[in-house]
């Protein structure tokens, strides 16, 4: 059975929230847990739901069920871990001071073989470098890269890499381009995935050096990556690629306006619906349309973004993470880990 | 009298559109004008605009409205250009192959001083190369960029680079710094405009070296720049700041994205809102909303980005732009000339 080690203590909502969806996630996919943290808090969250159950929004906002799970049906081991690291926290150095911080003891059960995969809800900062120092790369990887998963009218798009490093070389992105279509097949179950530049113009030639010699570096293996050329920021979401490579500090720059173009939106919509009467009233009716616009493009429904290029699965959920968006990571982990992906990595490069 | 020169036959909609937005600029706001372009294809616009008038929806998307302008009451010089340089052309060499070119043409009427500042909504690259190399750069500035406008709850931000450069020094950033902030002030309106760092982190110290050096060079003269640090991606449309410079490349990329996620949020709803038959009565009676929604968010009400640095003025407007979009593009020219921008901006270094 699959084993998946969750950092219990790793964000805005733990334990409680992060030890419902480890639970619901263990549930619903039938894997094994490894939850790491303060034992009695954890234990506590535990308990609480077996008798009251907890409640979500199921990533729909508004209306929230009741799930219920009676943790002693599943197959739970507790790692302790006495301390946390902050988000301010600078994280090469916290990593190092705080050894037995909850986020270091969740890489330490994957690299151990305890758990086959890992999920963190903490500083992304943490998570990055507690699984590269503690976990490793791939061989032949260069730079392991976050592939972040974003949402489109059609299957969602992965963006990588979406913040790890902002130096990159093209062969780096070469490597991104193999393991983000990889993800994007055995994930999220896109056929043959179309793999883009992300770029300012469409032509060949176009853009700064890098995307000219990534360019140039992909169109050289055709035949093993389904490479469509450069693709523009406005194409993103056009259903013209299902992977978009970049360095991760454009990557992560395009991640964040698109967050933010988003919420501004939405909030111009509210703005001019409750400027009258009407409005208001026609507001309130479009709420279950509205909901379902919302429930798309929400982040909880993809879990989190993926490590890629490291010995191990390393899931890093949004810092807000509520339990929908935990069981949705316990599932991405759960999905990398039956698949193999990092063997089909490496095996890229043999 | 201002005098702007209008690019006649650049742009998708030219030369009907373009003329027909330049004299309606011209009659609202008190410029003399300089249409350049093949003569016999502007007079026919003139003078059929003349008899019937023409039809704009006023950047509300929907009823179109009966514009009447007289271009005999209009202070209208044609300059005549018998070439164009169209979408696809490598900019350096069309403008160097075409010297009879509308946009070549246009871009004299400034350097020679018969006109004072110009308006092209043909290839954005052709108009900052002929800007560039007939203009020339202002004094001390390395490298001009472009400032786009971008739309927000409040005042619009002001984008800097948004695709000149895409290789980007410290040194330049600073400048666009100075070069955005006083546009932001002149143009737009903002009293002592905040200035900050487009970056993946709020923290200093965050970034790559291109950001990092830029946030140290502009800490030093916070004296001189209303400067507030680093702006992440999803906080761009939050009013922290009403200036974010970055790199041409990364600018690109944000303001793109940026499209493109409206572009797929808004099909969403009309997805949504046409999936049954309340959704499609609802969506019907919400239309008023999402057209305010719409005009706030409208490119055209900006008219075009501003090419900074070079010794003129020079408004690049949108390929797509229709009449609404060029009266605005005239409206933008002639406030920068009016509040003689570049004189601050040379005033700056002096």
């Amino acid at each position: 059975m699959t084993r998946i080690a969750v950092d219990a203590m790793g964000g805005d909502n733990a334990p409680y929230e992060i030890v419902a969806g480890a639970i619901w996630g263990a549930k619903d996919y039938n894997v094994g847990l490894e939850l790491v943290g303060k034992p009695d808090e954890i234990q506590q969250v535990l308990d609480d739901i077996k008798e009251n159950g907890f409640r979500s929004d199921c990533g729909r906002a508004g209306h929230l069920h009741k799930i219920e799970v009676d943790y002693t049906k599943l197959d739970i081991k507790i790692t302790p871990a006495s301390e946390v690291i902050e988000m301010g926290e600078a994280p090469g150095a916290a990593i190092r001071r705080k050894k037995d911080s909850s986020i270091v003891k969740t890489v330490e059960a994957v690299a151990t073989g305890s758990s086959d995969a890992l999920v963190a809800a903490g500083s992304t900062g943490a998570a990055m470098a507690s699984s590269l120092f503690g976990l490793g790369r791939l061989p032949g990887i260069i730079r392991p890269a976050i592939a972040a998963t974003m949402p489109t009218m059609n299957k969602p798009l992965v963006l990588i890499d979406a913040g790890a490093n902002s130096n990159s070389t093209p062969e780096m992105l070469h490597q991104f381009a193999v393991m983000g279509a990889i993800f994007s097949k055995d994930v999220i179950g896109v056929e043959n995935p179309r793999v883009g530049v992300l770029n300012i113009g469409e032509e060949a030639g176009k853009g700064n050096e890098l995307a000219k010699n990534t360019f140039n570096l992909l169109e050289e293996c055709k035949d093993r990556i389904n490479f469509v050329g450069n693709v523009e920021g406005k194409e993103l979401f056009s259903n013209i690629c299902d992977v978009v490579v970049c360095d991760g500090f454009v990557g992560n720059v395009a991640l964040k306006v698109t967050e933010g173009t988003g919420a501004v939106l939405f909030k111009m919509i509210k703005h001019e619906f409750k400027s009258d009467f009407i409005g208001m009233i026609l507001g309130w009716l479009a709420k279950p349309f509205f909901r379902r616009i919302y429930a798309r493009t929400n982040y909880e429904e993809f879990g989190g973004a993926l490590l890629l290029g490291v010995k191990g699965i390393t899931v890093i959920s949004h810092g807000r993470s509520k339990a929908y968006a935990i069981k949705n990571a316990v599932r991405v982990a759960n999905e990398a880990v039956a698949k193999g992906m990092n063997a089909k990595i490496t095996g890229f490069y043999e």
